[in-house]
């Protein structure tokens, strides 16, 4: 009879508990959670406080009761494992009602013990209007605070996933919000053209958006009223717990009622140093590709583990549900003698921000760059089912491929309908090791609803493969502010799309349906710049000019990607 | 000067004009289509009836001066190619406007004719109320029908994706609407079990769905008037333009005021017929993979042709507009002198029913018989994202597979939500060569609005696996209704589900959750044939059981399989 014992009740470790129980009856099961709740839908916690989940009790997916009952586990929660003795296969563990402590012995014994939030000593930074949030008290927390101190202006630092999902709750609940990046944009999977796209949707919900902005020192005012002129109030009102002072890295200070912050998380790794297992480089828990540690009968998965990087090989932290689960089961697998290994990690990811979905798998440019990996690009605009269909939207949709192979490197992709499934497609395709020349080839679904009978993704890969048998010549957005004065910048559209939407300055424009008869106009020494609103017809003028001899270029994705890389 | 001759400017035709010009500047393509219009969004064509597409005009992709004035080529509408004269490289056209005929020569020919509906000579069809619709003269008589017949009662014969969706479009106008279709379900590329879910959602809408039943005889009976107790009249009217009486294979008769057929379409080939092109066993022209019917001048795409079937290696006809704008595509390269091969279809479909999506890709259980491909089967009904997060729907997900390699075989899927997303995983996934022990490992997008950590695929994976490696032994639905005194059926669901959602007769219940204690209940010289709601919890029991010594099965997707099935 074969004793597990699990740290950490949440993804990884209630899919491995529940796994275990399947593939063993007899085994001893015990999970240990040091909080209150087990299995818990962390992922859902910024949308009850934003009201779109409104039960609490939604979120809770499993009791220990329900555990117990369903999958005969012993489910420990408000007891910590302090300590995991090696040589004796026990853990010492800490029952935090009653403050005894006592050993359990195992066999197995998995750490599923997760990543924490990254508070960083900031000066001030320890008061009670600031949060974190990563666990069911955090979210209790975070509302009381709301409905206590009468939030009317809050301020979230970080704009990765829970920072932006955060944001988007608070604004729901009509608080004024500052969202601070200490970056140049947000969402970092995806690069910093495409996030764009997602600041002009932040900006334009009212959210006060502050980009390469630091949070340098808090000051907590207590049951104080000062008015916040950032948060735009004019008439006096009295906060019941007090209120923050802001002072931001560009000198500015920023009054508020509430801080979250969301910079980032790091692995939880104190137990498993603590008794010497190897720690990678990145600081995460270190696995083979069985989620075996460096001590064969301690398994570990989820976000306190390091995971092999999909694409470069190299060792990556990514703090996702969907690998934590895989892993859970995987490991719970292997403590019963299977050999099933984890296949590495894309990070395929998404995140809902107001009513655009913006979503990554692979590798973005800034990664492939760090780890020395050629790369060429493509960008496509194309409505996400049929056009003349109600309901199209653009999916702005970006490729990354090895210009040898034609390996899919990374996809990335912004929009308000079927962002979720181009992505998905992609994450497929890469993880099967597809190239861009068979990408052409998907047969996906079309009716007019749904898709086009040339989807986003083929179309990208039709531009990918004009691009690598040499049928375009590309030139990127942020090549066409720098032209020599042997190029020609030239815009193919409509007058009327330069009027309302804007152009590249310095561009002469020729109608592509007028090109044929006007193409004397252009001088056949200099190379010509092409482009268009999104990069289609911008082709059709480059091969037009190509097979009459002239050079040029076409701006991939358009004015589209030119003008959004801005924003 | 290369001269390309194409035949057809509906989707392969009018792909290939355009990828044509983009290589060559200098090459004169000639477009001759027999219609009105070309590049016109036939597709589109029911949903202008319906309303969802208000604009007629949005159907008209391209005109002839669009064509002209963007790739310079010179489209000959009303033009109707009347013979191929392949000693001469040349073909004999007549002009619809004015009667003439005149010959044009073709260094290169391109055939897409595509398919034109099927109207079997049942006698009576022939009249002013009965409509096939393929294109925008026949979309406009429809309109016209409805109008000026004041129909309120419609017939649709066939309940494939045309009958469908004009079903839909009908109803939409509050037409009351009848589905005529010979088999015992719709949409044929979905088993029958599958389609039950349609028949359902079909049947709410107030549609009067009849299955395997055949039009036998229609009478038209002009000016009179009959009322209709089909369509629930009571109250006289006059039509205008009268009406027909339907005579049924089971011997009912229904009074209907307009007639669509759409059981199915046919190549169009007595063209290619008439010159003496190869012509494939079921009735398309053959093509190489390069395009190239069995003259090397003359290629052919789209409908009217038989492509390889990706998952059998047979001949197939899949009258489907993707297939078909890559092939048009491709057929340019190779005009041009390149060497694009095309990879076979897996027919992947959609079609929108009402509320529900229902798509599916590679081949179903009739097809792998009919080819004697080995089969294994699984069925998952979960949420098509968090199921926390509002708006959650249920996948209904078939998964077929290899027994021997588990590479994926074909895949079905049913929905109100993230229909079309899953079946495009799977095509990826299929196309790709992967196998079910690889779709374990899909990393999709995960956030609540969008998905679920362990998204609907890696579920039927799972399922599939643990049936690969023996970890589970099924049950399917079209077999708990005949078990043996060996065998004891056990509903594993909670007695409310049973009371409210109802059961299989002769099931004991035993809840999972009391398994454990209740076991001895159980004899252990029969087999446990287990069902819950979704197989998922019966799973579990079938693990408890089989750990412990029973024989079991459990019935893969549950009772919502097996009620579904019966629809």
């Amino acid at each position: 009879m074969k004793k597990v014992l699990i740290i950490g009740g949440v993804a990884g470790g209630a899919s491995a508990a529940a796994r275990a129980r399947r593939l063993s009856e007899d085994a001893e099961i015990i999970m240990f959670e040091r909080g209150e709740y087990v299995s818990f839908a962390n992922c859902g916690l910024p949308y009850h406080i934003g009201g779109d989940i409104t039960q609490r009790s939604a979120l809770v997916l499993q009791t220990p009761e329900s555990f117990k009952a369903r999958f005969n586990v012993d489910v420990r929660v408000m007891n910590e494992v302090t300590c995991i003795n090696r040589q004796a296969k026990s853990v010492t563990v800490k029952n935090l009602l009653n403050g005894t402590e006592y050993d359990e012995s195992y066999d197995v014994l998995l750490l599923s013990p997760g990543a924490a939030p990254i508070v960083p000593p900031i000066p001030g930074i320890d008061n009670p209007l600031t949060h974190s949030l990563r666990n069911i008290p955090d979210m209790d927390r975070i509302i009381q605070t709301i409905q206590m101190n009468n939030v009317e202006h809050a301020t979230v630092v970080g704009g990765g996933f829970i920072g932006l999902e955060m944001m988007e709750s608070l604004h729901q609940l009509g608080i004024k919000t500052t969202l601070l990046e200490l970056a140049q944009q947000v969402m970092t999977p995806i690069d910093r053209e495409m996030a764009g796209f997602a600041h002009v949707e932040i900006r334009q919900k009212g959210i006060d958006l502050r980009l390469s902005t630091a949070l340098s020192a808090v000051e907590y005012l207590p049951q104080t009223h000062i008015e916040s002129d950032a948060a735009g109030e004019d008439t006096a009102h009295r906060h019941i717990a007090g209120h923050l002072a802001l002072s931001l890295s560009n000198g500015e200070t920023l009054k508020t009622d509430m801080l979250i912050m969301a910079i980032g998380v790091k692995p939880e790794t104190s137990l498993a140093r603590a008794a010497g297992l190897d720690i990678g480089e990145l600081g995460g828990i270190h696995t083979n590709e069985m989620m075996q540690t460096s001590d064969p009968a301690i398994y570990a998965v989820g976000d306190a583990v390091e995971d092999k990087d999909f694409v470069t090989g190299q060792q990556t932290l990514v703090p996702l549900a969907g690998p934590a689960n895989r892993q859970g089961r995987m490991a719970a697998d292997n403590m019963f003698g299977r050999n099933e290994t984890y296949q590495g990690t894309q990070g395929t990811a998404i995140c809902k921000i107001f009513d655009l979905a913006v979503a990554s798998t692979g590798k973005n440019e800034q990664q492939l760059q760090r780890a020395n990996i050629a790369y060429q690009k493509v960008y496509v605009h194309t409505a996400s089912h049929a056009s003349y269909y109600p309901g199209a939207e653009i999916v702005s949709f970006k490729l990354l491929f090895a210009p040898s192979s034609g390996k899919i490197l990374g996809a990335q992709a912004v929009g308000k309908d079927g962002i979720d499934k181009r992505i998905d497609v992609m994450a497929v395709a890469q993880r099967a090791g597809m190239t861009v020349e068979q990408l052409q080839h998907l047969e996906l679904t079309y009716a007019p609803p749904f898709g086009s009978a040339k989807d986003v993704i083929n179309q990208a890969a039709f531009v990918a493969n004009n691009l690598l048998k040499g049928d375009l010549m590309a030139i990127h957005f942020d090549e066409v502010d720098n032209l020599t004065d042997d190029q020609l910048l030239l815009d193919v559209r409509n007058p009327g799309e330069l009027k309302n939407g804007g152009y590249i300055e310095g561009a002469v424009n020729i109608p592509v349906d007028e090109l044929r008869d006007r193409m004397d106009e252009l001088p056949k020494d200099k190379e010509i710049v092409i482009y268009c609103q999104v990069g289609l017809r911008g082709n059709v003028a480059y091969r037009q000019l190509v097979n009459c001899g002239y050079k040029a270029r076409n701006l991939i994705g358009g004015y589209r990607t030119y003008k959004f890389a801005k924003a």
